[in-house]
């Protein structure tokens, strides 16, 4: 409150000035690496007049392949750095720390959380005509049955055919997404979804969409390709009309970048994922 | 000394208990996660009555993508564990963190440091006819230009040409190292090395010895492939000689494994690098 001449003491009828302008912060957004940004460039197609503010743990990336308790404690870390940037609503742009990590963010904060899992459960439920569901991600995301455990709240008919395909990510990252190796990769690990014959296919992996003319090329026509980083920024648009907390019409800053390491690495690989050139990424330690 | 009956301000004309079993302590071994399997592999075969302790810091792996500050952070605190366990010798069996954060563990602890950069360099040097060395690894292996210092100091007439190989950690760990998708990652990697009639290749990478067969169909029999792993274990065994430190012959326990994350993971994966079974791998925290 300093320079604002309240009192904390002081009871207030009226909203604080904090509270005036509650709708004014930011959208926090954080992944383990990149691979966030592909909801955050949704974010910014869907919700142009919001600030947003992006962390990559890129000191502890990947988080798909260690321990629900590893991925839920650098969740932790990420979400109070977030919380302290004042953000209005945070999106767990990573499917892992979704997995394992949401409820418990949701309940430590007292601002709305929004994971990338059940956007993308919904999104599928309305694709599916047959009811056969395919869900890719990482090690992490498979092993946790995040997904399937959302799809079956939302439709308990529905059965749910998941692979890990670990190669996606490094693939994506080295910007060989349409190359012939990723189209013999998606050929490995989408063979038992297709037997299996799924009519709709979550890409449960903030990486993933860049991948999505090959796998699209891949699975034929028939197969619906959920795409969790636009499904995520409607929900989040949703959300923020539901609670008056929509910004704008008005101009927003630049979106600004945090990582725990590496900015250089992270603002060469992530433009792809943004879409756009990425600079002036700032460098922060969270353990 | 507790329940030695050994004061330690006592002065000690002969050499106390500790030192006298010296030679017995174990090797202490670690790299970020699985790769460094393939040097304790090679370190049995070479040393087999030598007791092994290795650590792999599988909560923050990858170390190749991060910066040079952050793998010297967690390479210290890697090192220091190793060292509570009072191991003669420690082994940085990881090629990113040999490259940025060797001398300095050797200067922090008082025992031999051997990382796995400069015995890869020395049999490269010993192989090369023509004096044009290829060297493959990490990102940040690459980066770090050791293995060219490497290479130069000891003959500054070589040629030097690198390449990082981002795809063939996950391909090995995928258990991938010699389907259709290793064969053409490792042409697209190679064709520059390949370009500049290289003579020898250095597998800068603990995780590479898994990818040999595929490395040399496709570099054909004319070039040398120096696999770091099997240079280190030599380089060990006569570090050892030269100082009295050899154990044996004694048969030694099982090697000790240590993670700081994920141990089913590693112990399913790793068994590939090692060669044999994984079994009884503990969990500990270092951050």
């Amino acid at each position: 409150m300093t320079g604002t001449g309240f009192s904390p003491l002081t009871p207030q009828p009226y909203p604080s000035p904090r509270e005036f302008k509650l709708s004014e912060r930011a959208i926090g957004i954080f992944d383990s690496g990149v691979g966030g940004l592909t909801v955050l460039r949704e974010l910014r197609r869907r919700l142009p007049y919001e600030e947003l503010v992006y962390l990559g743990d890129t000191a502890r990336v990947p988080y798909g392949t260690k321990s629900p308790q590893t991925v839920a404690r650098y969740a932790r870390e990420a979400a109070r750095f977030l919380v302290g940037q004042q953000v209005k609503l945070l999106v767990v742009a990573c499917n892992t720390a979704s997995a394992v990590a949401l409820d418990e963010l949701a309940a430590i904060h007292r601002l709305p959380v929004v994971g990338v899992i059940e956007p993308g459960a919904r999104g599928a439920l309305a694709a599916t005509r047959t009811g056969r569901i395919g869900v890719i991600g990482t090690e992490g995301t498979v092993r946790s049955r995040a997904y399937e455990r959302a799809l079956r709240a939302g439709n308990p008919a529905v059965e749910v055919f998941a692979a890990a395909c670990p190669l996606f990510v490094p693939l994506a990252e080295e910007g060989w997404a349409d190359h012939e190796i990723a189209r013999l990769a998606a050929a490995e690990y989408l063979a038992p979804l297709l037997r299996e014959q799924i009519d709709t296919l979550v890409l449960g992996c903030t990486h993933y969409p860049l991948l999505k003319r090959t796998l699209q090329e891949l699975v034929g026509p028939e197969v619906t390709l959920i795409d969790s980083a636009e499904e995520t920024a409607k929900t989040v648009a949703g959300l923020l009309a539901a609670q008056g907390l929509t910004h704008g019409p008005a101009a927003p800053g630049l979106p600004r970048y945090f990582v725990t390491d590496a900015a250089e690495r992270f603002e060469r690989v992530g433009g792809a994922f943004l879409g756009a050139p990425l600079v002036d990424v700032a460098t922060v330690t969270l353990d």
